[in-house]
């Protein structure tokens, strides 16, 4: 680190920790000079580079000011999608997407993959390491159907903090989510069925939906309170809804904790018209309050809940191991595993029960919930830095993704074109509805705590939006 | 080894290597005593065995002899399934044959599991502990939606043998065989479609097809030529026929190697009606002659076949790692496994790779491929000697499945259940149709080199098929 750059650090710390106070005129170049025994030109370097992170303003022979706090941004308005049942279509957006996710050089602020370095994990490459060492036959062959004994044992002992009693014969061990969503929209729905969902949704449940032929029918969403139950009447009584599709906790991509009351009111709402309800709980683990949130399965004395989650967002996408907790659908279920892929892998089904059960799981987790929190305030406040004073955005009550909402004339795709050649790429809102809608959002992901490099981009991010918005007032 | 069980081996070879000959008398009881120096109770000890393991038969007054040889078993007739469309029902006897394959107590005489044990799979073994030892994170992350970029390298390296051209970017890596298969039902077919298939076929095939909603039309099937091409066409014109599914190499039950000219006939006819043809080459490197037969995707210029495989026959299925080659479907083949799995594990993914790229896959499955040829002697001699004259059974061309037929009133169903006490299980014949053909068929697998345990088991199959022959003369 350069001297100016550590001039600069110890100049946030003092703007972070309220020294010099919002708006704020700070210390002359001159006097910064002869406190630190620095010269002229490194303070005004230091100077230069909180003013590039919008840290401090210059006014005009006056010096630099702390840059006044904003507002706290305001939470978007409840989302108002088409209320009508329509195909899903967008695979060809989805796929660029991912396509442009294994291209190294393009830095994603917008991808769900959690933080993968912390010590905490380590248990569980040991017991990866040591399956592999003891090169038994049986984790070789073919398991069972339903999954790894011991590894559903763990799963219904996790199950407890959401509220649900349970027993390993009641779960179903999946590759990852996607399949636990798959097999459970195959279980409760034929094609050409029609599921309720909220709106925005994340966009690999509408593509899951869209490969069984499913239509979807986009429910207004909450920011705090999730689903309308509302609007959801309204649909429940105009359409033949097969199943409502929720992600409950932590949203994704909203970030909402439904209240438990809307979650006891979906529960009779569901039951009044008998439906099924498809819960994705893959961040619940991950909510910043303790304890954690309980789930719709836990409300569900008639088996017509099918909770999905995974290890994915707690411990590691590569793992490849999620669940299924089909309620009344177990056979069906069991059928549509065994007509997808069979039986899956012992071998981390092994090492991710180990884990579990050697009591590594919990601080594993209460540790990324805190690291998580943590990265979120930075961005947060980065993102008030240098995005328009124009924007709303999610309040996250857990997980790693945030949704900023900019103004309504916004283009989140022209957006991405735009940061092709500075190798940036977003989330566009667009992915996250059947209808086109949320063209003006994008998602922003904060696994990972800010670096030089990713703070930088989000600078860029911030300098694009705000010159897209000035060259095109309409935007505005 | 006891005494007796010592002299019994020694005669066992003396018998197969042609000394004592077929039907011949072999020595007294008091000259092999005086021979050997042992008992006569140790002789007649081992020649007790020898009569259990119906090696040799006692004359009343006149001695041993050695059983005659049979003439080879015939082959059996082509089949004759139902030749309309039906709708696939049995999942719950398949889900009764899941179940049973994790009680360790069962002997399963009828799995596809293939031999683990063999030193030419250790290098794979290193592999996948030197992956685990590295904590690459980026093996912990999302794989890239078509698979592994060096895994598809040398996928299509190998598939250089069965008369292919390809190159990675051809290729889709899956989660097995189940889910290439999974996969391209879906990318060529919709519900309520009719796809033609060989009959009998794997059940797992038939249960993938019913879980999409797909009706069957059954071909009539000869066990030397494959799928009749005659019923076949007869079928194009009768009925809206989608695609044909088909296991053309070391089929799985019958065993066959479909001739070449008929795989180009085969390929004339999808032309002609315009169908897809989806391939299953899973046991395709495991044919016993060299070089090993064509895949139908060498003989493809159009992009209409898939051909699906996995590594789960030829190294181990607890890897999970299957590929499909979808041709002309590739994007929306990409679709299905984004809307089942998405990307799967890097790990064992990467362990193939480097496998197959240092050398080690071909010398395997040259090895294996004489194991397995061992094997079926050994089993089909032992099935010759221990169960009733007037069966038929399969010439397996590769693989190791045999397919036997006993006389036609025999119940297959009924035989699992006589043998539920004595803790064995075959795979009865009616899980390979779905119009419930096969009753009196089963199918045997010769993966593993007889055991003392294995070899009894056979034994008792034969005896309670003798018993039940006997027991009711209209089966015979």
């Amino acid at each position: 680190m350069t001297r100016y750059q550590r001039l600069a650090t110890l100049l946030t710390q003092r703007i972070e920790q309220g020294l010099y106070q919002s708006g704020e005129r700070l210390p002359s170049v001159r006097s910064l000079s002869q406190e630190h025994g620095v010269s002229i030109s490194t303070v005004q370097q230091a100077y230069h580079l909180l003013e590039e992170k919008r840290l401090i303003v210059p006014l005009p022979r006056s010096g630099y000011f702390v840059k006044p706090r904003m507002a706290a941004a305001p939470i978007p308005a409840m989302t108002r999608p088409v209320q009508r049942p329509v195909e899903i279509t967008r695979w060809n957006s989805v796929l660029e997407l991912l396509r442009s996710r294994t291209d190294p050089e393009i830095l994603q602020l917008g991808g769900s993959l959690p933080d993968l370095t912390r010590s905490t994990l380590k248990p569980l490459w040991k017991s990866v390491n040591r399956i592999g060492q003891k090169q038994d036959i049986a984790t070789l062959g073919y398991d069972s159907l339903n999954g790894l004994p011991l590894l559903r044992e763990q799963i219904a002992r996790l199950m407890i903090d959401s509220g649900c009693q349970l027993s390993a014969q009641d779960i179903i061990v999946t590759h990852g989510c996607t399949q636990a969503l798959s097999i459970a929209i195959r279980a409760v729905c034929n094609p050409g069925d029609i599921v309720a969902i909220e709106s925005p949704v994340f966009h690999c449940i509408m593509q899951i939906l869209c490969g069984y032929g499913i239509k979807v029918i986009e429910i207004p969403t909450d920011f705090s309170n999730g689903i309308s139950l509302e609007a959801l009447e309204l649909a429940l009584e105009q359409w033949p809804v097969k199943a409502v599709l929720t992600v409950p906790n932590c949203n994704n991509p909203l970030g909402f904790v439904m209240p438990e009351h809307r979650k006891r009111a979906l529960m009779t709402l569901a039951q009044r018209y008998d439906i099924a309800i498809i819960e994705d709980d893959v961040y619940g683990d991950l909510t910043y309050d303790y304890p954690r949130p309980i789930t719709l399965k836990s409300l569900d004395y008639e088996g017509r809940v099918l909770t999905c989650s995974s290890f994915s967002k707690t411990l590691a996408p590569g793992l490849r191991i999620g669940w299924v907790v089909p309620g009344r659908y177990l056979d069906r279920a069991l059928h549509m595993k065994y007509t997808s892929t069979g039986a899956i892998s012992i071998h981390f089904q092994q090492a991710v029960a180990e884990f579990i059960q050697q009591g590594y799981y919990m601080p594993h987790v209460r540790r990324m919930r805190s690291l998580y929190q943590r990265n979120l305030e930075e961005l947060v406040n980065l993102v008030r830095r240098v995005f328009p004073d124009t924007i709303c955005h999610s309040r996250p009550q857990g997980g790693f993704v945030l949704w900023v909402e900019l103004p309504e004339a916004f283009d989140g795709v022209r957006l991405n074109h735009r940061l092709v050649d500075k190798k940036i790429r977003i989330h566009e809102g667009e992915l996250f509805s059947a209808s086109g809608k949320y063209r003006h959002c994008l998602r922003l992901s904060y696994a990972q705590p800010l670096t030089p490099e990713t703070e930088a981009a989000i600078i860029t991010l911030g300098n694009v939006i705000v010159g897209e918005l000035a060259s095109n007032p309409v935007a505005g």
